[in-house]
């Protein structure tokens, strides 16, 4: 099965491609998380984050992984989230090793994509990609399973397709916020900007629906509201969902605000031009109409939706969330190498 | 305030900023330094430099940031000053990242790079900023600070403006040519080239002043003479300067040559066209001149000021000087983290 | 002596200034292994190889080279020999970094590439270097044996000139490959497609003409057959060869088959359009013909002259080839800091 062959398989066949021996060995689709592996994933992630506190903590974490190589092949460019990933590894003590010009690749020598993919295969024991082609991450990942030397894959996001450990840092923070208030379930989020578009927005509504007794709130201009797919798939599982064109009437009532960026680098007929972004940007005045424990979050980079002065509050989370993706990465890699019951021994 | 409005603050008064608990947190201007402050971070130096010799000693050092990691952020290219700072966190067990091309950051997405900095600031312990912004760098610390999350961060070269470590590790390499010699007091010191808008010689020369009973010889074309401001300014703290044209003169008096190249990178209206740089260049021919206890510097690049065959003398101390800047910014690192007084354990 | 006047020294002379305490110091050429030094490599390559298997064997090979720095010169770009390099370099435990970008450097400010290599050098205690101009990996060790502070270089592959490591792994390949069954001597092996440019043959033709009985077939277009020069030093080490346009013919008698690219990106007059390719390159079905304990290289990257259905064969080495590289040119580091006798202490 070529590139185009696998494009065409149902994705929820693929996901069976990901497993090993009844555990998740690549990471690719948010579809693969339940909340049984969630919570485990999060535990982990609770427990390196203690770590890092204290000197003999970080050297401990370090030593978990130390045998182990990483690939970060990043032809898309994002250097937040090569960072990140980057500092997942080191936290675990992973020597690395990145590509990220596809121009120094030596693909001029006419070699197939396939082969230069499984040369980094040879050198090391896990790939991190982030490919621009639509669902390239995955087929590789398969191709390399039916060759003698396959290694995991993390998927470290495809164009506008998956990007399964942005969605996973999400949930987290809501996690964590909410810890010691009965936990992420039975809460109301409210969902902000360009949902229509957002790759990331869609994968943490996704996760977020397996938990019970979530209300969704869904503001955005009528243009970029959620798509029929996903509002369909939300009511299957009960979601109590609201739609909103007026972020000021929803903020009284939510636990959480989650804002977005109006994607217009993805924007080709100009719709975005024409919408007015003050409706959906948060100002310092709009924290007072807000819950005193609610969270803000954001997956960054922001423009205007959320105004800096608003960093200042609280319960402003999205330098936090940020950095819990280098904990929930680290846990994926000790997860994934099946090393998280080593932390017990520190 | 934001980048503009810092920019208009005095020099002097954001000295301030730098400081924590009386001590000094971020690496920005050569007016931080002191000659107090200066032989503490020479002594660590010396340490250092010590201890790379056996492998015990390396191994000693590697563990005492072991625990930090630092971003280097080079968005003004610089191999040979990225390659030392590298080094010098490899020196100290420090892992790094590193962002050396703007053009693979996240700004396309329309982020501020304050924004931009601060997601750095997330996954790292410490950032060594070049950036050709003028002063950028020193408004990122004092940004970062009134955030709740604050780093300390080293410049690394600032345009033409400040580029202290490169001021420390020539003034680090004449404080050990001349430790059994009563060390930098007392001597006589030509600077020789470009000294109007050689940012490293204004560095030097300012740090230099604050030693007791240092004569200093000016050599270099009428068009590049030492700028009025720093003369004035030297000639408050009492420094005895000689202007000259003619380096064969001076050379018979002097501890200390400083040679620099004429930066015609930054020349605009060619000016440095007319001139005969051959009266500002070392021969080989020139060394009888010189005491043999002389030390003969230069921060590199050069181009035709000094010959190569010079490189043979063992007055020449240029190389040398290359190798210190590894270990005064070695020693800058455990000074920053409060880790020196460690290097007792030793 | 400068670079020109290097390029005019004859190649044979050139080996002693490689040579250092009577071992090598700098890897460069092919003709500096003789089969003594090879075996003794190979054994280091596989002591190495066994040790990666387990996490302590990682942790030791990890520890012995711990307090070294090597550079990664590649400003001629090769994702994979880089990469190659640097996993080896990471499995003996030395610290790393890389000038990849020419433009990155500081050259535009005027300064000589002496010198810009020379600094690399203060910094680090190895130089790997790939550079696209012949023979100036070895004027540039030669250069700097003659300065105060020299380090080992190992060439990463210059031009159409010498790329010694990758001959080293073609032919640890087979050496592996014949261990149990008498060794490289004794054995027949084909070479197959472009002869007469292709680096990496060549080289891996004279280091197997070093050892006993062997019989060599060259198969290629008459364009690209062997080149009269090799022909002959290959007839003086007595030798046998055949020669032949037809690859089926050949498959059956031989132990070896080494398939090679055409190098078109060398091809300046266009005579490789016209060649079928197909006679030079191997098909699933070619596989019936071949001895069943016989192997099959190529030093990669392959375009279409060995079908991918070929991997599946167990006679398919060149994966295995590849990770080779990593063990070898760890063996090469080891012995180079004369550090192999360590391993005996694992």
């Amino acid at each position: 099965m070529n590139y185009e062959d696998y494009l065409k398989t149902a994705p929820d066949d693929r996901v069976k491609y990901y497993q090993r021996d009844d555990r998740m060995y690549h990471v690719m689709r948010t579809q693969q998380f339940d909340t049984s592996l969630l919570e485990e994933l999060f535990e982990i992630a609770n427990q390196i984050k203690l770590m890092t506190r204290k000197p003999n903590g970080i050297d401990f974490l370090k030593s978990l992984l130390r045998h182990k190589k990483a690939m970060l092949y990043f032809t898309q460019p994002s250097t937040r989230t090569f960072l990140s990933f980057l500092g997942a590894c080191q936290l675990v003590g992973m020597d690395t090793a990145e590509v990220r010009d596809p121009s120094l690749s030596s693909e001029y020598k006419g070699e197939s994509q396939e082969d230069a993919v499984r040369v980094f295969s040879s050198y090391f024991d896990m790939i991190v990609m982030r490919d621009p082609k639509p669902g390239f991450c995955e087929y590789m990942a398969y191709y390399l399973d039916r060759s003698a030397r396959s290694v995991p894959f993390i998927n470290g996001g495809s164009g506008k397709d998956q990007h399964p450990t942005q969605a996973l840092l999400d949930l987290y923070t809501m996690y964590r916020s909410f810890q010691d208030r009965g936990g992420v379930s039975g809460k109301r989020y409210a969902f902000v900007g360009d949902l229509l578009r957002g790759r990331a927005v869609r994968s943490v509504i996704f996760l977020l629906s397996q938990f019970d007794d979530v209300e969704m709130y869904f503001v955005a201009p009528d243009a970029f509201q959620v798509a029929p797919d996903l509002e369909q798939s939300l009511e299957q599982s009960r979601v109590k969902i609201i739609k909103s064109g007026n972020l000021k009437e929803v903020l009284p009532d939510v636990d959480c605000v989650y804002m977005t960026r109006i994607q217009d680098e993805y924007d080709m007929s100009g719709e975005s031009g024409q919408i007015n972004y003050d409706q959906f940007s948060l100002y310092p005045d709009d924290l007072k109409m807000m819950k005193p424990d609610s969270i803000i979050l954001h997956p960054l980079p922001r423009r205007s939706e959320i105004h800096p002065e608003v960093d200042l509050d609280p319960r402003a989370m999205y330098w936090r969330q940020l950095r819990n993706g280098l904990y929930i990465r680290a846990a994926l890699m000790l997860y994934v190498f099946n090393q998280s019951h080593r932390l017990q021994e520190y």
